[in-house]
């Protein structure tokens, strides 16, 4: 169970608060792992001991195990049994952008929370609070919900002006975050919405924000860092492709160890600047 | 491949238009089918084959699979190749509400279409286009869009007015609609929000609706019907609980053929009356 002390202790015990996503693509997998067994696994659990030093949080990407079928899924358990058994101080994130009516929600919520003993699950916020509240009621868990994404199509319904005068994020903010408290939601705001991080400040001026986009999507962590960072630090950064594709020679674990380390050394001097 | 030509002859063929929810929760299951195997695989394999007859669409649920890691999704993937084998000709939706950004949205539409051969899949909007596209780039398959669902909190975003005027879902239907044709899109309206079909029809006049929300949730058929259903039906509506619950004895399979049987039923008149 990792509470936001535990969080907030890890990110100034490491002067970091990288999040490094778990986005294994076998088409992307260096070529002498695409003979073993279990790639997905073996790349895995390289990338994670490689990163843990430099990481206050993981990430693995559904979908990207999903595709796999049963054997995606076989990888994804031990990937994040791994992490709990050899970090267990270290936030396991369910990026799976779940949504769905009450009895469903509690369904999928069993299922990132017991079966896989995530800490956190990422949310769609579309259907309301029922969609979200069974994740609510696992206590010492974290809901992370979407409010503004990295994503270009993220104009196309995330930032619609309302009647009231709000952006759509600007209402998911505001609603959501009444339904818990900055110790058990986060919110999705994208890097590459740097300028928009103020007005989030606005409305969620303690809560965690999940930001992923730094990297392969073009944000900037200085500037998601001048916008976004609060007192306790307040910000989970992540990067995916940048990290765990740094390399796709047999040296793939030491370059993905050398790029967390240097986005980490970046967030050290940034965390500094702001005590 | 399930073309919209050959999903209306399906409706024609058996006067129905039900699609039945598959959503197997152990705790709910009968007594003797907790000690089998695998319990869900065998409670699924006796509801198709007894409601097949009255059915043009299954849907199972993926939250009721995941829930039950490794185990779950093969239950899962022996449900969908048995329907695929044995009933080619009814429709297998993936209910599992995915949205993310387009490199991972290409993976989920991988897991759904390609690793579990169904035809359809639910998706949630918030994201924008970039969410959806991936899943429309697979020809002769079928998004399924929520526009407004059939919970409670569906009140909380969908139903906000903007700044033009419009509800959050009719701006949903608006721009999504244009992003594909009434041959490969679809949208979740719960059954629940019947008199907001009239104004879903203004919108999506001649597109297929996806209708949760008739049985437990309290939704009535006839009024779907009236409001909703175009010249060649343009209606699905899903019945999940009331039917595979129907008894939980020795005789649910035969329970469920009969509760799906009355639906179809009635379902049968209200083709004939817009006729």
């Amino acid at each position: 169970m990792i509470t936001r002390k535990k969080l907030v202790e890890e990110i100034n015990k490491k002067g970091s608060f990288l999040c490094v996503g778990l986005d294994p693509d076998l088409k992307k997998l260096p070529e002498h792992l695409k003979e073993v067994e279990n790639p997905i696994w073996e790349f895995n659990k390289a990338i994670i001991d490689a990163t843990a030093p430099y990481a206050v949080a993981f990430k693995p990407n559904w979908a990207f195990y999903e595709c796999y079928g049963i054997k995606g899924v076989e990888a994804l358990e031990k990937t994040v049994s791994y992490i709990k058994s050899q970090y267990p101080e270290i936030m396991v994130i369910a990026d799976a952008k779940r949504g769905d009516i009450g009895n469903t929600a509690a369904m999928y919520a069993k299922a990132v929370f017991e079966n896989m003993s995530c800490d956190a699950v990422t949310l769609a916020p579309y259907m309301g609070r029922d969609s979200v509240q069974p994740f609510m009621d696992y206590e010492g868990h974290w809901c992370i919900v979407l409010a503004l994404t990295s994503n270009k199509s993220a104009s196309d319904f995330e930032t619609l002006e309302l009647a009231g005068g709000d952006r759509m994020y600007e209402q998911v903010l505001e609603v959501s975050s009444k339904w818990g408290t900055d110790e058990n939601t986060m919110y999705v705001v994208g890097a590459t919405q740097a300028e928009s991080l103020d007005r989030v400040r606005e409305i969620v001026p303690t809560h965690f924000l999940l930001v992923p986009g730094v990297g392969a999507q073009g944000g900037s962590l200085e500037e998601v860092a001048r916008y976004g960072m609060t007192e306790d630090c307040g910000l989970l950064v992540n990067s995916s492709r940048g990290i765990i594709y740094a390399s796709s020679g047999t040296d793939f674990a030491e370059a993905a160890a050398r790029e967390a380390e240097k986005l980490a050394k970046a967030m050290a001097e940034l965390l500094q600047a702001c005590r």
